[in-house]
């Protein structure tokens, strides 16, 4: 607390209240971390109890049973024993404490959010900014406005003129603003659909020309630059560059748009920036995480007819989810963007203003401190910009989501992102104190516009944890087989992993989704007539051959009324969490309704003092406009008539 | 608004407000009944295009569908096209139409409740009542609370010392509070389900006396008299009798928690006697709605192993639903239950009152004017009591309730609400000029705990909606079987009814469900081997004899799918609507912050004015605590210093 007011009385409130929202988070997420890291040991512990990884794994079982292809041509025939391991670590994400923990999330962001509501309304009181809004904020406005804004009108609460904006302008304005963020957020969506377009075309050119040219490659690295690496490489880079043009061009006209629309009052355009360049960012973090989790591997059709990207003759077969499932899939790029967002955000955080002060003041740093005064070094600092703080807070509330929205595919996220925040309000601190310019000081009472899209993402990530462990995790399937399908009647794993794979028939197989090497890959005894597919379909030879079969419908009613129960549970329990939560501690309540009683009873007096001190001055003379002494009468009648 | 105005001035704002909110009721009533009626003249319309009600009603195809008895024993086998009359009636309510509805009913009541807090508001800055619960409800202690606690503290807004209870001694109380309130609800729920297993046991009882004999009955109302009416008949008046006695009881049971709980204030004392009073008239009233719609013919079993209440020995077997639907029965129940209670509501309201005071006066009558005099005349009228006004939101509550929770089973509902309010605000203003004392006038800035009983409404209105139209309509299984199941492979409803129903070989029905008729019904020629049910199961002979069938799962994940599209989409299209319309009109709020700001202008006014006058007549002494003049130092500081 002592830190946040040294904060707040040399930086100002705006930077004082990011400090102290920061710490707050970060003492919240001890809780998150250590619960997580229950649940995880708990998936370490019961390591050894998930049969059907010992069944994938085992020479007899999954050694002997033939997968289909994963891509046309390029890819052939593999055996399942070859995703053991995969299997293996996905059940360390995949059991029922995660499950747990999705829920037990739902209920922290819920406590989160509201107890930081309490402490924000105790800093409010004790930074003394309880009326803050409507005695300073409303009544400056930004001189842009002043200057663009030509027409005039009577400002209802000053009772003086004031320029104004009239409301078609605004509305068109708001109207053109808000098609602009659609547009650049379609725009977006569309690079990363060409970029996954991108993947699904090279990955068989690169497997093509691997196999082409086998001398291309030398033997030490040969092993290495696989087809798939290739890709991702490749990929990601073009991700990288795509994302890195967008986001610099965006920034430039988010500002422009919000300049644009000519909010009155800087709180105004700040909460406005704020929201324009959040949506964006939102898209542009997510999106590949939403990718994975919910489209990835669920729309690939089956051997007889796969599904392509953009129908038949693109050529692009929809991808396939890692043979391990897809919920290590999300585990592992949830891992590698969180990690490296934090890692990367950091370094450069610190190390890209240290360096351009190095630079900066490179040819000073040879003279004397007598020819370079310390306001000559601290003007060489850098500039901590209008979006300075944005870029604070985005860092921040991007990593409260990937510890929320994607919770139940990896429940050590939190404790990554405390150790993150650790570091992290030492180097912001470090780096403000440092490395920029003082700020200019500036009020907030709150956090702005982050309140709100925090509590849009805390009511997101309930949706996606739900559809997370319905769709993307295997355990409504395993439970369904569990409890209807397992043959021997006992409540065991025995035959998941034959139940959960349909059988094809190879002979009916497209040619273009035919293999390349030819029918049988060379790891396989006897020649073989089927290969098994992930899904749930009749078997070649039967009347409704490749329908869904029962058990599919049987699972996706299971996958539903998961969804639909953890919601509503879900939902019921946060809300009343948030009902009985007051807003405001009690004691600080108390003590605001203890000034304006002061304030009050400061005013009668008055009041009766005045009367005395006319009565004696002039003796009795006419009333003068004396609100406070007609209490029957309604005060803005009162006032109305005084002015 | 006139009206509105007159009211408050004569009663008082609590009564002008009820009267306030009474009105904007209905008028957004008013919406919601031509929406309603037009979905209703759809349902008229499209009547012929329903071929499930044509095939039912064909002597070819419904006539020779022989259905299983509905009851142990007593019934027996009955031909599907008996139910024809009531498969048309089914089709006026079960259709699209009625989702599109349910669907504007989510996003009506949405606006219905922001536009009556932004109307509130206005009404509250009107009346002078926007620091109205500051300023005087808050330093208004009860009578009761202040003799009955004897401990006292500091009051932490006025700086005297006030009674106060200690917060164990409060949580003991409100535990034991909350854990009367369950016990009852729960008596209420027993006694309902005691109600329901007595029309299960006597619906028996009933057929058998009147089948053994004959004689009892006369001809003229032989027919009329059936089991099924003489079951329906007394299993009401139990009910209401039941109903009624709890009530009367609970009733003082309520007042005698609420004063148990020793609230501070009346506001306070208020709100919790209508949350208690309410939550249980909420399961009196609806519960039977709830039976019907989520729980009658839900649970029945299949005709080898029938589904019991309390477990096979009890012999009561679940009913099954009307054999024209689920849906139209609880539009049956709905329109009993809303159009006797509003009768009832009126009349009652109307007549009681008027009856009790020409009793009260009887003696007074005879006397001419000069010896019953007005005030005597006035005195001798009723006392509109603590809970007077209560029994009058509770009357429009219920009613809100049965337009918006069961909406999707009778769009006309608000028609009926609507022409039933346009009685009650008449009724009301009569009663209470002409038959009640004038009652004591009371400030009130908002309709109180009925706010959140509304909003909570709103939202569980939602998901009931969703649920009826997935599981209490035939809408989902209609849908999959034209587009999944269709054999023809057109999108028609030809052979619906055929696939809809299973088939059961009577053969295998056991003793105790046969009917004691025989085996062959008179009106069936040649002999029966098997009969009909409403489920998905294979037929017999079948290698999985009686277990659900793929389209039994099919149709399930579809109902679930439904839910979560429906729930999902209306809860953000309600939230985007709440978040869009400001709670408070611009205007309103415009003028009260006018009204701050001059206050504030006023204390600056007079610290100037103070100061000139001290420094006039004392000459240059030392600084008196001013508060205003110091705007550098925070306000609570500066005030505590002063005190």
């Amino acid at each position: 607390m002592l830190f946040f007011n040294f904060n707040r009385k040399y930086y100002g409130e705006k930077i004082g209240i990011y400090f102290a929202w920061l710490g707050f988070y970060t003492e919240m997420l001890l809780f998150a971390a250590v619960v997580g890291t229950i649940c995880f040991i708990y998936g370490f512990l019961t390591y050894d109890e998930n049969e059907w990884s010992k069944e994938i794994c085992d020479e007899n079982i999954g050694g002997k049973i033939v997968m289909c292809p994963l891509c046309d041509k390029k890819c052939g025939y593999w055996k399942l024993n070859s995703t053991c391991n995969s299997s293996w670590q996905s059940h360390l994400f995949d059991n029922v404490g995660t499950v747990f923990f999705a829920i037990f999330m739902g209920i922290w962001v819920t406590l989160f959010l509201e107890f930081w509501k309490r402490r924000q309304a105790r800093l409010e009181y004790e930074w003394d900014l309880v009326d803050f809004e409507e005695e300073q904020q409303q009544l400056q406005l930004r001189p842009e406005y002043e200057t663009k804004c030509t027409n005039r009108k009577l400002n209802r609460i000053t009772q003086e003129m004031e320029p104004y904006l009239p409301i078609t302008t605004k509305c068109a304005r708001t109207c053109l603003s808000g098609a602009t963020v659609l547009f650049w957020i379609s725009l977006i969506i569309a690079c990363i659909i060409g970029v996954i377009a991108y993947r699904l075309a090279v990955y068989a050119a690169f497997a093509s020309i691997m196999k082409d040219n086998p001398t291309t490659h030398l033997h030490v690295v040969g092993p290495l630059i696989t087809p798939q690496l290739a890709t991702s490489v490749t990929a990601s880079c073009i991700n990288f560059v795509i994302i890195m043009v967008l986001n610099l061009m965006y920034e430039r006209v988010a500002v422009w748009i919000t300049d644009m629309e000519i909010p009155k009052t800087h709180l105004e355009y700040e909460n406005k920036l704020t929201v324009k360049m959040f949506l964006f960012q939102f898209v542009n973090y997510y999106s590949s995480c939403f990718y994975v989790a919910f489209f990835k591997g669920k729309f690939v059709g089956y051997p007889k007819k796969y599904t392509y990207m953009f129908g038949e003759w693109s050529n692009l077969r929809n991808e396939e989810c890692d043979p391990g499932g897809c919920l290590i899939e999300l585990t592992t790029q949830l891992v590698i963007v969180m990690t490296g967002k934090q890692v990367w955000g950091n370094i450069q955080e610190a190390l890209v203003p240290w360096l351009m002060n190095w630079w900066g003041s490179r040819k000073a740093r040879g003279h004397p401190e007598s020819l370079y005064s310390r306001w000559e070094q601290d003007h060489d600092l850098q500039g901590f910009g209008q979006l300075g703080l944005f870029y604070e807070y985005l860092e921040m509330v991007i990593q409260f989501g990937f510890i929320t929205l994607f919770v139940a595919s990896f429940p050590l996220a939190p404790l990554l992102a405390l150790m993150n925040n650790i570091i992290e309000v030492r180097v912001d601190a470090w780096k403000l104190t440092t490395q920029f310019r003082r700020p200019v000081a500036a009020k907030a009472h709150n956090i702005g516009a982050w309140q709100e899209i925090l509590n849009g993402m805390a009511v997101l990530s309930v949706v996606t944890n739900a559809f997370i462990v319905a769709f993307t995790s295997d355990m409504i399937p395993r439970l369904v087989f569990m409890y209807a399908y397992q043959p021997d009647g006992e409540m065991n794993m025995k035959g998941y992993i034959n139940n959960s794979l349909s059988v094809f028939n190879i002979s009916e197989l497209k040619p273009a989704n035919r293999p390349e090497d030819g029918e049988n890959p060379f790891w396989f005894n006897s020649s073989i007539t089927t290969c098994r597919y992930r899904d749930y379909r009749y078997p070649p030879g039967h009347e409704k051959e490749y329908a869904h079969t029962m058990q599919f419908w049987h699972i996706l009613a299971a996958k539903l009324a998961f969804i639909i129960i953890m919601e509503h549970v879900v939902f019921v329990v946060k809300f009343f969490v948030a009902w009985m939560i007051p807003d405001i501690p009690s004691d600080v309540r108390a003590r605001v309704k203890r000034e304006r009683y002061l304030v009050q009873e400061y005013l009668h007096n008055y009041e009766v003092e005045k009367l005395k001190i006319q009565l004696s001055q002039n003796g009795h003379n006419e009333c003068t406009c004396t609100p406070m002494i007609y209490p029957s009468l309604p005060r803005h009648e009162v006032l109305s008539e005084c002015l």
